[in-house]
Protein backbone atom coordinates (compact mmCIF):
# COMPACT_ATOMS: atom_id res chain seq x y z
CA UNK A 1 0.00 0.00 0.00
CA UNK A 2 1.67 3.11 -0.85
CA UNK A 3 1.50 6.35 1.69
CA UNK A 4 -1.18 7.81 0.41
CA UNK A 5 -3.48 5.00 0.71
CA UNK A 6 -2.40 4.62 4.09
CA UNK A 7 -2.74 8.10 4.96
CA UNK A 8 -6.39 7.31 3.08
CA UNK A 9 -7.47 3.83 4.83
CA UNK A 10 -6.38 4.60 8.40
CA UNK A 11 -8.18 7.70 8.81
CA UNK A 12 -10.39 8.12 12.03
CA UNK A 13 -12.89 10.81 12.96
CA UNK A 14 -10.87 12.32 15.71
CA UNK A 15 -12.73 14.20 18.40
CA UNK A 16 -9.90 14.39 21.22
CA UNK A 17 -6.54 16.68 20.44
CA UNK A 18 -3.35 17.58 21.73
CA UNK A 19 -3.23 21.05 23.32
CA UNK A 20 -1.52 22.78 20.66
CA UNK A 21 -2.11 25.08 18.49
CA UNK A 22 -1.48 23.86 14.23
CA UNK A 23 1.89 25.38 13.33
CA UNK A 24 1.14 28.17 10.33
CA UNK A 25 3.06 25.80 8.24
CA UNK A 26 0.58 23.20 8.51
CA UNK A 27 -2.22 25.92 8.10
CA UNK A 28 -1.07 27.06 4.85
CA UNK A 29 -0.24 23.28 3.57
CA UNK A 30 -3.66 22.16 4.45
CA UNK A 31 -4.98 25.52 3.14
CA UNK A 32 -3.26 25.25 -0.30
CA UNK A 33 -4.25 21.68 -0.79
CA UNK A 34 -7.84 22.67 0.00
CA UNK A 35 -7.97 25.16 -3.47
CA UNK A 36 -5.88 22.61 -5.27
CA UNK A 37 -9.32 19.92 -4.83
CA UNK A 38 -11.04 19.48 -8.29
CA UNK A 39 -13.70 22.13 -8.89
CA UNK A 40 -16.30 22.60 -11.80
CA UNK A 41 -14.93 25.01 -14.22
CA UNK A 42 -13.04 26.17 -11.95
CA UNK A 43 -15.17 28.05 -10.62
CA UNK A 44 -14.53 27.57 -6.72
CA UNK A 45 -17.58 27.34 -5.89
CA UNK A 46 -17.12 27.59 -2.23
CA UNK A 47 -15.16 29.72 -0.07
CA UNK A 48 -13.48 28.30 3.72
CA UNK A 49 -13.28 30.75 7.10
CA UNK A 50 -10.82 29.83 9.28
CA UNK A 51 -11.73 30.17 12.89
CA UNK A 52 -9.00 30.20 15.39
CA UNK A 53 -11.09 32.48 17.98
CA UNK A 54 -11.58 30.47 21.25
CA UNK A 55 -14.82 32.01 21.81
CA UNK A 56 -16.29 31.25 18.84
CA UNK A 57 -15.73 28.08 18.48
CA UNK A 58 -16.90 27.35 21.85
CA UNK A 59 -20.19 28.80 20.52
CA UNK A 60 -20.09 26.56 18.06
CA UNK A 61 -19.92 23.70 20.25
CA UNK A 62 -23.50 25.01 21.42
CA UNK A 63 -24.92 25.90 18.20
CA UNK A 64 -23.77 22.33 16.61
CA UNK A 65 -25.98 20.16 19.19
CA UNK A 66 -24.16 20.91 21.62
CA UNK A 67 -21.22 18.94 21.31
CA UNK A 68 -18.52 19.59 24.25
CA UNK A 69 -15.51 18.09 22.06
CA UNK A 70 -16.06 20.91 19.37
CA UNK A 71 -15.19 23.51 22.06
CA UNK A 72 -11.78 21.93 22.69
CA UNK A 73 -10.55 21.95 19.09
CA UNK A 74 -7.54 24.00 18.22
CA UNK A 75 -8.80 25.19 14.48
CA UNK A 76 -12.23 25.00 13.11
CA UNK A 77 -13.06 25.03 9.40
CA UNK A 78 -15.85 26.03 7.85
CA UNK A 79 -16.60 25.31 4.42
CA UNK A 80 -19.28 27.40 2.68
CA UNK A 81 -21.09 26.97 -0.51
CA UNK A 82 -21.02 30.27 -2.53
CA UNK A 83 -22.88 31.44 -4.98
CA UNK A 84 -22.53 35.44 -3.82
CA UNK A 85 -19.33 35.89 -5.23
CA UNK A 86 -20.10 34.40 -8.50
CA UNK A 87 -23.85 36.34 -8.19
CA UNK A 88 -21.52 39.83 -6.90
CA UNK A 89 -19.06 39.01 -9.74
CA UNK A 90 -21.60 38.63 -12.33
CA UNK A 91 -23.21 41.85 -10.91
CA UNK A 92 -19.76 43.89 -11.64
CA UNK A 93 -19.69 42.56 -15.10
CA UNK A 94 -22.90 44.04 -16.27
CA UNK A 95 -24.61 40.80 -16.72
CA UNK A 96 -28.08 41.96 -17.02
CA UNK A 97 -27.63 44.44 -19.80
CA UNK A 98 -25.43 42.06 -21.52
CA UNK A 99 -28.51 39.32 -20.71
CA UNK A 100 -30.55 42.02 -22.29
CA UNK A 101 -28.78 42.38 -25.54
CA UNK A 102 -28.21 39.36 -26.39
CA UNK A 103 -31.77 38.56 -25.75
CA UNK A 104 -31.24 35.92 -22.92
CA UNK A 105 -32.92 35.68 -19.47
CA UNK A 106 -30.79 36.49 -16.51
CA UNK A 107 -31.46 34.07 -13.54
CA UNK A 108 -29.80 34.18 -10.18
CA UNK A 109 -28.67 30.82 -8.35
CA UNK A 110 -30.74 28.45 -8.38
CA UNK A 111 -31.06 24.38 -7.25
CA UNK A 112 -28.28 23.29 -10.02
CA UNK A 113 -25.63 25.80 -8.63
CA UNK A 114 -26.91 24.89 -4.94
CA UNK A 115 -26.32 21.13 -5.84
CA UNK A 116 -22.86 21.66 -7.78
CA UNK A 117 -21.68 24.09 -5.03
CA UNK A 118 -22.24 21.65 -2.22
CA UNK A 119 -20.23 19.15 -4.13
CA UNK A 120 -17.31 21.85 -5.17
CA UNK A 121 -17.39 22.42 -1.33
CA UNK A 122 -17.43 19.21 -0.05
CA UNK A 123 -14.68 17.68 -2.67
CA UNK A 124 -12.47 20.85 -1.20
CA UNK A 125 -13.37 19.96 2.27
CA UNK A 126 -12.43 16.08 1.99
CA UNK A 127 -8.85 17.47 0.45
CA UNK A 128 -8.04 19.43 3.63
CA UNK A 129 -8.85 16.54 5.62
CA UNK A 130 -6.45 14.15 3.89
CA UNK A 131 -4.06 16.85 3.55
CA UNK A 132 -4.23 17.31 7.57
CA UNK A 133 -4.26 13.44 8.47
CA UNK A 134 -0.97 13.11 6.46
CA UNK A 135 0.53 16.09 8.63
CA UNK A 136 -0.65 14.18 11.96
CA UNK A 137 -3.75 16.55 12.00
CA UNK A 138 -6.51 14.61 12.48
CA UNK A 139 -10.03 15.92 12.12
CA UNK A 140 -14.34 15.69 12.09
CA UNK A 141 -16.60 16.67 10.02
CA UNK A 142 -19.60 18.22 12.09
CA UNK A 143 -22.30 18.60 9.51
CA UNK A 144 -24.22 20.00 12.65
CA UNK A 145 -23.01 23.26 10.97
CA UNK A 146 -26.41 23.24 8.73
CA UNK A 147 -28.46 24.02 11.94
CA UNK A 148 -28.73 27.24 13.53
CA UNK A 149 -28.68 28.67 9.73
CA UNK A 150 -30.39 32.27 11.09
CA UNK A 151 -27.45 32.33 14.27
CA UNK A 152 -24.49 31.31 12.03
CA UNK A 153 -25.51 34.42 9.52
CA UNK A 154 -25.27 36.73 12.08
CA UNK A 155 -22.48 35.12 13.47
CA UNK A 156 -20.07 34.85 10.24
CA UNK A 157 -21.49 37.53 8.47
CA UNK A 158 -22.98 35.44 5.62
CA UNK A 159 -24.69 36.66 2.49
CA UNK A 160 -28.11 35.02 1.32
CA UNK A 161 -26.13 33.09 -1.11
CA UNK A 162 -23.49 31.42 0.93
CA UNK A 163 -24.31 29.18 3.54
CA UNK A 164 -22.38 26.47 5.72
CA UNK A 165 -22.69 22.91 4.45
CA UNK A 166 -19.56 21.27 6.28
CA UNK A 167 -17.46 22.31 9.32
CA UNK A 168 -13.99 20.59 10.77
CA UNK A 169 -12.58 20.46 14.11
CA UNK A 170 -8.55 19.99 13.46
CA UNK A 171 -6.12 19.35 15.99
CA UNK A 172 -2.84 16.95 15.73
CA UNK A 173 -3.69 13.56 17.09
CA UNK A 174 -3.07 12.90 21.42
CA UNK A 175 0.00 11.01 22.53
CA UNK A 176 -0.77 7.28 23.34
CA UNK A 177 -4.06 7.02 21.32
CA UNK A 178 -5.28 4.15 20.27
CA UNK A 179 -6.43 4.57 16.72
CA UNK A 180 -9.44 2.50 16.25
CA UNK A 181 -10.91 2.29 12.55
CA UNK A 182 -15.05 1.80 12.53
CA UNK A 183 -16.10 -0.83 10.11
CA UNK A 184 -18.23 -0.06 7.06
CA UNK A 185 -20.91 -1.80 5.56
CA UNK A 186 -20.16 -5.09 3.39
CA UNK A 187 -19.22 -3.77 0.10
CA UNK A 188 -21.82 -6.02 -1.83
CA UNK A 189 -24.34 -3.50 -0.07
CA UNK A 190 -22.87 -0.18 -1.43
CA UNK A 191 -20.93 -0.70 -4.67
CA UNK A 192 -23.23 -1.94 -7.71
CA UNK A 193 -22.05 -3.51 -11.33
CA UNK A 194 -23.56 -1.32 -13.81
CA UNK A 195 -26.82 -1.01 -12.34
CA UNK A 196 -28.56 -0.20 -8.57
CA UNK A 197 -30.17 -2.69 -6.61
CA UNK A 198 -32.82 -2.81 -3.85
CA UNK A 199 -31.82 -4.74 -1.08
CA UNK A 200 -34.35 -7.71 0.12
CA UNK A 201 -34.91 -8.34 3.85
CA UNK A 202 -32.62 -11.07 3.43
CA UNK A 203 -29.79 -8.90 2.70
CA UNK A 204 -31.01 -6.27 4.86
CA UNK A 205 -30.54 -8.72 8.26
CA UNK A 206 -27.05 -9.45 6.67
CA UNK A 207 -25.76 -5.98 6.05
CA UNK A 208 -26.68 -4.82 9.75
CA UNK A 209 -26.01 -8.40 11.73
CA UNK A 210 -22.53 -7.15 13.26
CA UNK A 211 -24.67 -3.95 14.54
CA UNK A 212 -28.26 -5.87 15.75
CA UNK A 213 -25.88 -8.87 17.94
CA UNK A 214 -23.96 -5.24 19.67
CA UNK A 215 -27.94 -3.86 20.18
CA UNK A 216 -28.14 -3.49 24.12
CA UNK A 217 -31.52 -4.58 24.52
CA UNK A 218 -32.16 -2.03 27.46
CA UNK A 219 -31.06 1.06 25.43
CA UNK A 220 -32.52 3.93 26.58
CA UNK A 221 -35.06 4.31 23.09
CA UNK A 222 -36.78 1.10 23.46
CA UNK A 223 -35.46 0.37 19.92
CA UNK A 224 -35.69 -3.17 19.19
CA UNK A 225 -33.08 -2.74 16.38
CA UNK A 226 -30.70 -0.98 15.03
CA UNK A 227 -33.39 0.83 12.43
CA UNK A 228 -35.41 1.93 15.59
CA UNK A 229 -32.35 2.67 17.08
CA UNK A 230 -30.76 4.98 14.41
CA UNK A 231 -33.87 6.41 13.62
CA UNK A 232 -34.57 7.93 17.08
CA UNK A 233 -30.62 8.82 17.34
CA UNK A 234 -30.47 10.61 14.02
CA UNK A 235 -33.44 11.04 11.26
CA UNK A 236 -36.09 11.47 13.81
CA UNK A 237 -33.74 13.29 16.39
CA UNK A 238 -34.43 16.78 17.58
CA UNK A 239 -31.14 18.31 16.17
CA UNK A 240 -32.63 16.61 12.52
CA UNK A 241 -35.79 18.12 12.70
CA UNK A 242 -33.58 21.43 13.69
CA UNK A 243 -31.27 20.65 10.71
CA UNK A 244 -34.83 19.92 7.95
CA UNK A 245 -35.99 23.38 9.35
CA UNK A 246 -32.93 25.28 8.94
CA UNK A 247 -32.01 23.66 5.45
CA UNK A 248 -35.36 24.98 4.25
CA UNK A 249 -34.62 28.23 5.14
CA UNK A 250 -31.23 27.90 3.99
CA UNK A 251 -32.81 26.75 0.28
CA UNK A 252 -35.22 30.47 0.76
CA UNK A 253 -32.19 32.61 0.97
CA UNK A 254 -30.09 30.75 -1.81
CA UNK A 255 -33.26 30.88 -4.31
CA UNK A 256 -34.02 34.58 -3.53
CA UNK B 1 6.54 17.93 0.51
CA UNK B 2 5.30 14.75 1.64
CA UNK B 3 4.09 11.82 -0.75
CA UNK B 4 0.24 12.59 0.32
CA UNK B 5 0.01 16.42 -0.56
CA UNK B 6 2.23 16.11 -3.53
CA UNK B 7 -0.60 13.98 -5.15
CA UNK B 8 -2.91 16.32 -3.41
CA UNK B 9 -1.40 18.80 -5.50
CA UNK B 10 -0.33 17.96 -8.55
CA UNK B 11 -3.72 16.14 -9.61
CA UNK B 12 -4.91 17.30 -12.86
CA UNK B 13 -8.63 16.47 -14.46
CA UNK B 14 -7.66 13.69 -17.15
CA UNK B 15 -9.37 13.80 -19.99
CA UNK B 16 -7.15 11.41 -22.49
CA UNK B 17 -6.56 7.82 -21.13
CA UNK B 18 -3.97 5.30 -21.70
CA UNK B 19 -5.45 2.48 -23.82
CA UNK B 20 -5.73 0.31 -21.31
CA UNK B 21 -8.37 -1.28 -18.67
CA UNK B 22 -8.28 0.07 -14.46
CA UNK B 23 -6.78 -3.56 -12.87
CA UNK B 24 -9.15 -5.38 -10.82
CA UNK B 25 -6.12 -4.71 -7.91
CA UNK B 26 -6.34 -1.08 -8.62
CA UNK B 27 -9.65 -0.69 -8.52
CA UNK B 28 -10.41 -2.76 -5.56
CA UNK B 29 -7.78 -0.18 -4.05
CA UNK B 30 -9.99 2.65 -5.25
CA UNK B 31 -13.42 1.41 -4.18
CA UNK B 32 -11.84 0.56 -0.32
CA UNK B 33 -10.35 3.61 -0.08
CA UNK B 34 -13.64 5.07 -1.32
CA UNK B 35 -15.51 3.22 1.48
CA UNK B 36 -12.97 4.19 4.69
CA UNK B 37 -14.15 8.25 3.87
CA UNK B 38 -15.63 9.93 6.61
CA UNK B 39 -19.59 9.48 6.66
CA UNK B 40 -22.40 10.93 8.74
CA UNK B 41 -23.30 8.66 11.56
CA UNK B 42 -21.67 5.74 9.38
CA UNK B 43 -24.41 5.80 7.47
CA UNK B 44 -22.96 5.87 4.40
CA UNK B 45 -25.69 7.79 2.28
CA UNK B 46 -24.28 6.35 -1.35
CA UNK B 47 -23.76 3.69 -3.70
CA UNK B 48 -21.41 3.81 -6.00
CA UNK B 49 -22.08 2.36 -9.55
CA UNK B 50 -19.07 0.56 -11.38
CA UNK B 51 -19.55 1.05 -14.60
CA UNK B 52 -17.44 -0.99 -17.39
CA UNK B 53 -19.98 -1.87 -20.16
CA UNK B 54 -18.81 0.37 -23.19
CA UNK B 55 -22.16 0.92 -24.70
CA UNK B 56 -22.99 2.48 -21.01
CA UNK B 57 -20.44 4.72 -21.10
CA UNK B 58 -20.87 5.82 -24.80
CA UNK B 59 -24.17 6.54 -24.33
CA UNK B 60 -22.97 8.66 -21.07
CA UNK B 61 -21.00 10.55 -23.08
CA UNK B 62 -23.90 11.73 -25.27
CA UNK B 63 -26.31 12.11 -21.85
CA UNK B 64 -23.74 13.87 -20.03
CA UNK B 65 -23.50 17.14 -22.54
CA UNK B 66 -21.74 15.30 -25.34
CA UNK B 67 -18.48 15.05 -23.99
CA UNK B 68 -16.97 12.95 -26.49
CA UNK B 69 -13.65 12.29 -24.65
CA UNK B 70 -16.19 10.59 -22.21
CA UNK B 71 -16.51 7.18 -24.06
CA UNK B 72 -13.09 6.90 -24.38
CA UNK B 73 -12.97 6.24 -20.15
CA UNK B 74 -11.80 2.58 -19.88
CA UNK B 75 -13.70 3.16 -16.55
CA UNK B 76 -16.54 5.13 -14.98
CA UNK B 77 -18.18 5.57 -11.51
CA UNK B 78 -20.89 6.93 -10.87
CA UNK B 79 -21.83 8.34 -7.13
CA UNK B 80 -25.23 8.11 -5.72
CA UNK B 81 -26.26 10.25 -2.97
CA UNK B 82 -29.10 7.42 -1.62
CA UNK B 83 -31.37 7.38 1.07
CA UNK B 84 -33.32 4.53 -0.74
CA UNK B 85 -31.50 2.41 1.57
CA UNK B 86 -32.29 3.42 4.60
CA UNK B 87 -35.39 4.19 3.96
CA UNK B 88 -36.14 0.18 2.39
CA UNK B 89 -33.80 -0.74 6.10
CA UNK B 90 -36.21 1.53 8.57
CA UNK B 91 -39.28 -0.18 7.23
CA UNK B 92 -37.78 -3.41 7.76
CA UNK B 93 -37.73 -2.16 11.30
CA UNK B 94 -41.48 -2.05 11.70
CA UNK B 95 -40.12 2.10 12.13
CA UNK B 96 -43.52 2.78 11.17
CA UNK B 97 -45.43 1.08 14.06
CA UNK B 98 -42.55 2.06 16.23
CA UNK B 99 -42.93 5.30 15.81
CA UNK B 100 -46.86 5.34 16.63
CA UNK B 101 -45.72 3.26 20.05
CA UNK B 102 -43.48 5.68 21.04
CA UNK B 103 -45.71 9.01 19.47
CA UNK B 104 -43.19 10.02 17.05
CA UNK B 105 -44.40 11.54 13.64
CA UNK B 106 -42.56 9.25 10.94
CA UNK B 107 -41.36 11.08 8.11
CA UNK B 108 -39.44 9.68 5.04
CA UNK B 109 -36.04 11.76 3.72
CA UNK B 110 -36.24 15.41 3.46
CA UNK B 111 -33.87 18.67 2.89
CA UNK B 112 -31.90 17.63 5.45
CA UNK B 113 -30.98 13.81 4.38
CA UNK B 114 -30.55 15.06 1.16
CA UNK B 115 -27.58 17.78 1.96
CA UNK B 116 -25.98 15.08 4.00
CA UNK B 117 -26.36 12.59 1.63
CA UNK B 118 -24.24 14.93 -0.98
CA UNK B 119 -21.83 15.57 1.27
CA UNK B 120 -21.17 11.97 2.02
CA UNK B 121 -21.28 11.16 -1.15
CA UNK B 122 -18.58 14.06 -2.47
CA UNK B 123 -16.78 12.99 0.85
CA UNK B 124 -16.03 9.61 -1.09
CA UNK B 125 -15.85 9.82 -4.04
CA UNK B 126 -13.10 12.80 -3.76
CA UNK B 127 -11.37 9.60 -1.30
CA UNK B 128 -11.59 7.53 -4.88
CA UNK B 129 -9.88 10.53 -6.62
CA UNK B 130 -7.22 10.60 -4.20
CA UNK B 131 -6.48 6.83 -4.20
CA UNK B 132 -6.90 6.36 -8.22
CA UNK B 133 -4.43 9.30 -8.29
CA UNK B 134 -1.65 7.83 -5.77
CA UNK B 135 -1.95 5.02 -7.91
CA UNK B 136 -1.47 6.53 -11.36
CA UNK B 137 -5.43 6.58 -12.15
CA UNK B 138 -6.35 9.75 -13.53
CA UNK B 139 -10.04 10.87 -13.26
CA UNK B 140 -12.36 13.68 -14.27
CA UNK B 141 -15.17 14.84 -12.36
CA UNK B 142 -18.83 15.10 -14.72
CA UNK B 143 -21.53 17.38 -12.71
CA UNK B 144 -23.10 16.79 -16.10
CA UNK B 145 -24.65 13.45 -14.48
CA UNK B 146 -27.12 15.59 -12.91
CA UNK B 147 -28.58 16.29 -16.17
CA UNK B 148 -31.05 13.65 -17.12
CA UNK B 149 -32.43 12.21 -14.38
CA UNK B 150 -34.99 10.39 -16.07
CA UNK B 151 -32.99 8.27 -18.64
CA UNK B 152 -30.30 7.84 -15.76
CA UNK B 153 -33.03 6.30 -13.39
CA UNK B 154 -33.93 4.16 -16.34
CA UNK B 155 -30.17 3.53 -17.44
CA UNK B 156 -29.52 2.49 -13.61
CA UNK B 157 -32.57 1.19 -12.43
CA UNK B 158 -32.80 4.24 -9.33
CA UNK B 159 -35.46 4.35 -7.34
CA UNK B 160 -37.12 7.63 -6.37
CA UNK B 161 -34.75 7.91 -3.10
CA UNK B 162 -31.34 7.89 -5.04
CA UNK B 163 -30.06 9.99 -7.67
CA UNK B 164 -26.56 10.88 -9.37
CA UNK B 165 -24.48 13.64 -8.10
CA UNK B 166 -21.21 12.90 -9.28
CA UNK B 167 -19.50 10.75 -11.63
CA UNK B 168 -15.56 10.34 -12.20
CA UNK B 169 -14.18 9.36 -15.91
CA UNK B 170 -11.31 7.27 -15.20
CA UNK B 171 -8.04 6.04 -16.33
CA UNK B 172 -4.13 5.76 -16.45
CA UNK B 173 -2.30 8.91 -17.41
CA UNK B 174 -0.90 8.85 -21.05
CA UNK B 175 2.52 8.54 -22.06
CA UNK B 176 3.89 11.93 -22.33
CA UNK B 177 1.06 13.41 -20.98
CA UNK B 178 2.52 17.43 -20.30
CA UNK B 179 0.73 17.99 -17.10
CA UNK B 180 -0.81 21.15 -17.04
CA UNK B 181 -1.43 22.41 -13.22
CA UNK B 182 -4.52 24.93 -13.72
CA UNK B 183 -3.80 28.25 -11.62
CA UNK B 184 -6.64 28.74 -8.73
CA UNK B 185 -8.33 32.09 -7.77
CA UNK B 186 -5.74 33.70 -5.03
CA UNK B 187 -6.31 32.43 -1.55
CA UNK B 188 -7.60 36.18 -0.15
CA UNK B 189 -10.52 35.58 -2.32
CA UNK B 190 -11.65 32.08 -1.28
CA UNK B 191 -10.32 31.67 2.48
CA UNK B 192 -11.42 34.35 5.28
CA UNK B 193 -10.11 34.29 8.92
CA UNK B 194 -13.03 34.30 11.32
CA UNK B 195 -15.36 35.92 8.70
CA UNK B 196 -17.17 35.67 5.47
CA UNK B 197 -16.11 38.77 3.57
CA UNK B 198 -18.18 40.30 0.38
CA UNK B 199 -15.59 41.20 -2.47
CA UNK B 200 -14.91 45.11 -3.70
CA UNK B 201 -15.26 46.03 -7.22
CA UNK B 202 -11.17 46.61 -7.21
CA UNK B 203 -11.09 43.22 -5.51
CA UNK B 204 -12.93 41.22 -8.17
CA UNK B 205 -10.57 42.96 -10.90
CA UNK B 206 -7.59 42.33 -9.50
CA UNK B 207 -9.21 38.45 -8.70
CA UNK B 208 -10.19 38.40 -12.23
CA UNK B 209 -7.38 39.99 -13.49
CA UNK B 210 -5.16 37.03 -14.93
CA UNK B 211 -8.17 35.69 -16.72
CA UNK B 212 -9.58 39.10 -18.63
CA UNK B 213 -6.33 39.23 -19.80
CA UNK B 214 -6.55 36.19 -21.78
CA UNK B 215 -9.60 36.89 -23.13
CA UNK B 216 -9.94 36.54 -26.71
CA UNK B 217 -11.80 39.46 -27.72
CA UNK B 218 -13.50 38.07 -30.65
CA UNK B 219 -14.88 35.23 -28.50
CA UNK B 220 -17.60 33.48 -29.90
CA UNK B 221 -20.07 34.78 -27.17
CA UNK B 222 -19.36 38.45 -27.89
CA UNK B 223 -18.55 38.36 -24.17
CA UNK B 224 -16.59 41.94 -23.00
CA UNK B 225 -15.04 39.98 -19.59
CA UNK B 226 -14.58 36.76 -17.92
CA UNK B 227 -17.93 37.21 -16.26
CA UNK B 228 -20.11 37.51 -19.59
CA UNK B 229 -18.21 34.94 -21.08
CA UNK B 230 -18.79 32.31 -17.97
CA UNK B 231 -22.75 33.42 -18.02
CA UNK B 232 -22.33 32.36 -21.50
CA UNK B 233 -20.57 29.40 -21.41
CA UNK B 234 -21.87 28.03 -18.15
CA UNK B 235 -24.63 29.03 -15.88
CA UNK B 236 -26.85 30.87 -18.55
CA UNK B 237 -26.13 27.76 -21.18
CA UNK B 238 -28.26 25.34 -22.45
CA UNK B 239 -26.24 22.42 -20.58
CA UNK B 240 -27.64 24.30 -17.28
CA UNK B 241 -30.64 25.45 -17.74
CA UNK B 242 -31.17 21.56 -18.40
CA UNK B 243 -29.61 20.68 -15.12
CA UNK B 244 -32.14 22.90 -13.25
CA UNK B 245 -34.99 21.00 -14.50
CA UNK B 246 -33.37 17.77 -14.34
CA UNK B 247 -32.37 18.58 -10.34
CA UNK B 248 -35.66 20.02 -9.54
CA UNK B 249 -36.95 16.39 -10.76
CA UNK B 250 -34.87 14.77 -8.59
CA UNK B 251 -36.29 17.33 -5.70
CA UNK B 252 -39.53 15.77 -6.10
CA UNK B 253 -38.85 12.66 -6.20
CA UNK B 254 -36.29 12.45 -2.85
CA UNK B 255 -39.56 14.53 -1.02
CA UNK B 256 -41.96 12.15 -2.38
Amino acid sequence: MNETLSVLNNRMSLRRYKDKPISEEHLEQILYSTMRAPTAGNMMLYSVLVIKDKEKIKRLSSTCDNQAFIAKAPLVLIFLADMQRWTDYLHHCDIEDFCKEKEMEYNGPNNADLFLSISDTMIAAQNAVIAGESLGVGSCYIGDIMENYETHKVMFNLPDKVFPIGMLCLGYYPEKLKKTLIPRFNKEYIVFDEKYKRLSSEEFDDMFKHLNENLNPNNSFGARNIGQLMYSRKFGAPFFKEMERSVKVIMEHWNK
